[in-house]
């Protein structure tokens, strides 16, 4: 049997037809998209396609769409790019204490370099309390970063009334939508956003890609410097099959949206409900207002990382919380956001999965997690089976 | 007839190695080289692989091997990395007057942020005075950075004189090594330099990955925020497919060099030869210490775009100068260096082969030259032919 994977939100499948879509631009119209010659300007009209699908996809306008080399870099330039660039306006920043390490990590190097930031609170589901994120807002506020759909327990924001509140405010709004495209409806305008990330690996394309939506008008500065591609905000030479690869997933992906949300949403649900008839397991973040793929639960008296490992033994990978974080001992500064005990937020896991998931799979998954919690339970000396 | 494609300095095809090496990465073994589970485990593998492939073109150690989205960006880290980490050592850069835009675009930049700059001139040969670079240190210089082949003309710069220099006076080096790496040998230690970028899809990898060598013991700091991949130095998910690519062309470009080599430097020799047949073309960049695929010639009384357009129409891809500043209508700064006038610099056409390309292709480019060039003289009020 294959192994069974369900850690979509780290990172996805290429699809078949992004495969198909891309293939050809590596080694048969490999031109440089800024060469002037028949090469060059065929691998252009490949980048020219890309940029109107990802536009479309958005519903934004082709000249609003910057290719960079993924969600990080995305969420990089438009941070830090905004702030420079409004920064003789103020130097204040608010995002909430749930974002990704590339939204984050960012907020604390601008810190560094003398710029205010604001951590605004989420509640118990993990959803961003929108009156803390108003009543934070400061004459000399420029930017307010805030994640579409949370990369560790799926919960979707209330992107559409935090960017009311910036408007009123006349603050720029950006949003890290790398893990919403695919799985829900993504469109600049009905958010109201300004500037949003993609990644291409998180929705089915291929790694090393991503673009940033950056509405008509708003101003940002280049963090990369060289020839000038990308109307200069994001220099070097355009990575042809990975922008073709890109504006094909999101094609895909939007194309597919009803359909495959459907079925993760099913899927989801199959593997929560089933999961929840073992003992003292709890489901992380908002149970409707949550990613269609997302089930992220906590299984007390558990370390999630052994949790992982005896999955990872019966062919199930999935993950502890961020792939990107992985690496670090402490527990989740999301789920420690959200009110959970460090223990609690040690014994969680995070299933995601794609519509290239089976319901057998998950079958599978139920058959063996409740065993290797029992196991793993019978094994910390705190853990007592509810009474029968 | 397929095109002949004499535009490898711009990018290249990719090798079909390197397309089975990084195929099963994008759909099969598809994880993220920072999940914990053996999928990810797997992606890690390759990666690490990878690494060691890249280093060991170099004659480097993999720790001191970091993946970035390509050259520009190698260059855009190394540079502002090292002028940041040494700042409060000085503020003074070293460069030259022949430099891809990926530096001196990011030299500029440095110096609006209060860096001083010097642009060290270049001999009729494109080649770089180190006599006037040794003479521009001062105490306050922190890093001296010159390119190793240059992308117009192909002069291979003397960094081993160079390094020697910075030695001596404890500057750090960074070498643009873009166009380098699978032309001529390409060793950290014999150059002597203490950070290297590389680029993929300049040696026959893919497009969007790239690396930058940093010497043990060389301070940088990282210029992109997130999840701490690259030790820290260069954060967002890992490109596997890109870096296994990136790995198995520079494990391919060492082994087959001199093979390579032998054959770019036939085919560019007959080139050269056969093109310095017609009236009035000179060529530019030294003789011997060139690239062994870069013929970059000059055709007085024309205007080097129109032969551009002339030779498309027949087929043929070259290029008037760097793709990167392909939409600039002023003339090559490198041409300008070596004293050129802006009209000799506007006539100029750079043919770079590949080892793909063959002995007939270069005598149908011989062919169809100096009847195009013929023909465009014509239209020159200028142009007078050679009594006969």
């Amino acid at each position: 049997m294959d192994r069974i994977y369900l850690d979509n939100s780290a990172t996805t499948r290429v699809s078949e037809e992004v495969m198909e879509a891309m293939m050809p631009y590596f080694h048969k119209k490999f031109g440089n998209a800024s060469s002037l010659h028949t090469s060059g300007r065929e691998a252009r009209e490949a980048v020219e396609k890309a940029r109107q699908q990802v536009a479309g996809a958005l519903g934004a306008d082709t000249k609003e769409i910057v290719f960079t080399s993924g969600g990080t870099e995305s969420d990089n330039l438009a941070i830090i790019g905004v702030a420079r660039a409004y920064c003789t306006k103020g130097n204040h920043i608010i995002t909430s204490s749930i974002e990704h390490s590339a939204v984050y990590e960012t907020c604390h190097h601008l810190e560094k370099q003398g710029f205010k930031v604001t951590y605004v609170p989420v509640d118990s589901d993990g959803i961003i309390k929108a009156e803390e994120l108003k009543a934070a807002i400061r004459p000399e506020t420029t930017l307010i970063t805030v994640m579409h759909i949370n990369n560790e327990i799926g919960t979707i924001q209330p992107l559409e009334d935090i960017s009311e509140i910036a408007k009123e405010n006349e603050i720029i709004v950006h949003t890290d939508a790398v893990q919403s495209l695919g799985k829900v409806n993504v469109d600049v305008d009905e958010l109201g956003i300004d500037l949003l990330s993609i990644s291409g690996h998180k929705l089915h394309g291929p790694k090393g890609i991503g673009a940033l939506f950056i509405r008509k008008g708003t101003k940002i500065k280049s963090q990369s410097f060289g020839g000038g591609q990308e109307r200069g905000l994001r220099c070097g030479t355009e990575n042809v099959p990975g922008i073709v690869g890109l504006g094909q997933a999101c094609e895909s992906a939007a194309r597919n949206l009803d359909g495959n949300s459907a079925k993760m949403r099913r899927l989801r649900d199959r593997l929560i409900s089933g999961a929840l008839k073992i003992d003292k397991v709890r489901l992380n973040g908002h149970p409707a207002k949550r990613s269609p793929n997302n089930a992220n639960l906590s299984f007390s008296f558990v370390e999630g990382e052994s949790l992982l490992l005896m999955l990872d033994m019966n062919g199930i990978d999935v993950s502890t919380g961020s792939a990107c974080s992985s690496k670090e001992l402490e527990p989740s500064h999301v789920l420690i956001a959200m009110g959970l005990s460090p223990e609690e937020a040690h014994g969680s896991i995070r299933f995601t999965n794609s519509h290239y998931n089976t319901d057998r799979e998950i079958d599978y998954v139920l058959e063996k997690l409740p065993e290797i919690v029992a196991k793993l339970r019978e094994m910390s000396p705190l853990y007592r089976p509810a009474a029968r």
